[in-house]
């Protein structure tokens, strides 16, 4: 649902939109097109692959992911997209009547997948105080004999945040007790940060098998190649019929399309480094851009991401009393300013908002003018700050006298 | 299953795979080629697109699909190849503790889309006396209140079989008394050989809704491209229901390749009728070669298709008693002669084979010699036929006395 409200807006400063190829100031390197052209002219890529993807298509992944830990190409299930990566890993690890553990603030995706299953989601908390670090006490509660998994998004959308190896190793701690397996969503394991460090799930797991989702989608500026995949981390041989589920599903549809396939080699072994780095590079400059901008505005509390794409602006709604809610304050500054922001309710998150950092930086710095111009006008000083204020004035009165 | 079972051999005369492209002798039609490297070249597809298809393309498969009834953009919903069409087709209309009717012979993934969800499959049978006709009064004592839909697949695969307009009026007769809407794979619509003429289901509805499944797979033989789509004809509205959950299911997955969809407007366009018309010319060429060889073969009834791209192939089980089934049958036509077809076992039907027509010429030619070579071989002339022809035989001798 989220992406479908994402791709709706089109005019005006854009921040909702989680596709970093909608403004064109993000281009795929010259190497993907290539490789992909390649693929087109030879011809030989146009028929029915295996449904779980060509073997040296899953065998080029298996050497790109190879930081997670040791995996193969039997380890590896190609998708149309991280989504349908996702789709299939939830469809496979829960049924009617589970549950399965998702973020709050989180991707929305979670929901509308499981909900479709009738499997139901529980919230644990992430805390914006703690860099949206996960209340493992919290999650830990939520767990009981129908819990299926744990979905685990690092970094996370929407927060942007990057978890240290101590708090997964936390998480997994928790999982390893309840016999509980980890979907690890890490489509942005490489938009991290100077000063971060990102830890794979998978390479940090001593006993919980873990289904790690990616894919070309972000890294790669080609979202709409639908190219994701699967790769199943399981050392101790426990998912061996999680593993046949896997492909059983990915024949419902056959698999990712072949062309993409064709290429996908060429593509993960030939993209320089420098394109990666300018990537990354950009997003925590325009990441720097908006909370220096930001976090001036009265009002507003943006939380510096370590990675991801994203930023999570806290809404002190109360001094905002035209509007009840993130709903209406965003819906206000796109009809006064045409700045577009997704709602925290997207993430089941209320009173903040989330921006996508990849849009042009002119573009980035208009935003946050127009964010600030929009906040000044409406912001309410409250009562007791007003008071405060005359108190404060008072006693400067009373010192000069 | 069927298509990993078919992808899944590579040696010998070959025919039992569905993708047409597997022996290179038929390719894409250069239009097709051009469209695609038009779009790669652009750069202008490379981001996320609605999930139900580009407006565009979608526009484009509308008036492709003008002779099944008028329906415009916002009928049409792209797909992730064409299985992903009926999966979402299945999902929208049929759920837990409700039964789908599906056609006996048919395509397997039906069962596998079905039951994935907990649907229960109940088999209508086709009568190969009659030209795969349906068993109309066997079909209609399928249906209950917990009848969510009835699958019609013309032309058939596997039987290879045209529906007239007479009995498809007949069918659409029996859903619209009980009110039940149909799903139409329709991916073989233009696979028609001279003599027998093609009408959509929903071309002929009075009142019955139909889903028409189609997609770019076979007829522009690029299967791996996975382009597929669904056409929503319901002109007495009672689908809103399900029109919003279809735009739901699309966005699980979020759409069909971007590069294939920016193409499809050319594709749909551009490729001349003269390339159609030869690739239908081919399969009617190779199906007559093959009905003719194999109706000279002792204990096999090939029944002559009409079009798609199969002919089904009766075996007479009794006259081969090594064997007591089709799947056996097959395998040791496989062992001794390398001839590789699927068993009926595959499509619910048994002692029947499903041989493709899609193979090269001469590889089809060599096919039936050793088909014959290996029924000559394992046929038995059981004790009745003996007695019959030792009858024959004196009764000739009496005369000649």
């Amino acid at each position: 649902m989220t992406e479908s409200i994402e791709t709706g807006f089109r005019a005006g400063p854009q921040l909702s939109n989680g596709d970093p190829t909608t403004f064109g100031n993000l281009k795929p390197a010259p190497q993907v097109i290539d490789a992909i052209r390649k693929v087109v002219k030879e011809g030989s890529k146009n028929g029915y692959g295996p449904s779980n993807g060509f073997p040296e298509a899953r065998q080029a992944v298996a050497e790109y992911v190879a930081h997670q830990g040791p995996v193969s190409a039997n380890d590896v299930i190609l998708c149309s997209g991280c989504s349908c990566a996702l789709d299939l890993c939830i469809s496979v690890l829960a049924g009617p009547g589970q549950n399965i553990l998702i973020p709050k603030p989180g991707f929305s995706i979670y929901k509308t997948l499981a909900e479709g299953f009738g499997v139901e989601c529980r919230y644990y908390d992430l805390i914006p105080e703690r860099n949206w670090e996960v209340d493992l006490d919290q999650l830990e509660s939520l767990i009981d004999a129908n819990t299926a998994t744990i979905v685990v998004t690092n970094p996370s959308n929407p927060c942007g945040s990057v978890f240290s190896r101590e708090h997964l190793e936390a998480i997994l701690d928790i999982a390893e007790r309840h016999f509980v397996p980890i979907i690890a969503d890490e489509i942005y394991e490489h938009f991290v940060f100077p000063g971060q460090e990102f830890h794979s799930v998978s390479s940090l797991s001593r006993k919980v098998p873990v289904l790690s989702c990616g894919g070309l989608t972000k890294r790669f500026l080609v979202p709409g190649w639908r190219m994701g995949w699967i790769v199943i981390h399981d050392r101790d041989n426990v998912l061996q019929g999680v593993r046949k589920g896997l492909a059983n599903l990915s024949s419902r549809i056959l698999g990712a399309n072949t062309l993409v396939q064709g290429a996908l080699p060429e593509i993960l072994r030939n993209t320089p480094q420098s394109f990666y780095d300018e990537l990354v590079a950009t997003l925590h400059r325009h990441a720097e851009l908006a909370f220096k901008s930001v976090k001036h505005i009265r009002g507003l509390r943006p939380v510096m991401p370590g990675g991801a794409m994203y930023m999570m602006i806290g809404i002190d709604i109360g001094r905002f009393p035209e509007y009840e809610t993130d709903l209406e304050f965003v819906q206000a500054l796109v009809a006064e300013q045409s700045v577009f922001c997704l709602p925290g309710a997207c993430f089941e998150y209320p009173n903040y908002m989330r921006i996508v950092l990849t849009v042009p930086e002119d573009m980035m710095a208009e935003a946050c003018r127009r964010l600030a111009e929009f906040c000044d006008k409406h912001y309410k000083v409250d009562q007791g700050e007003l008071e405060e204020r005359q108190n404060g004035l008072l006693a400067e009165m009373d010192q000069m006298d």
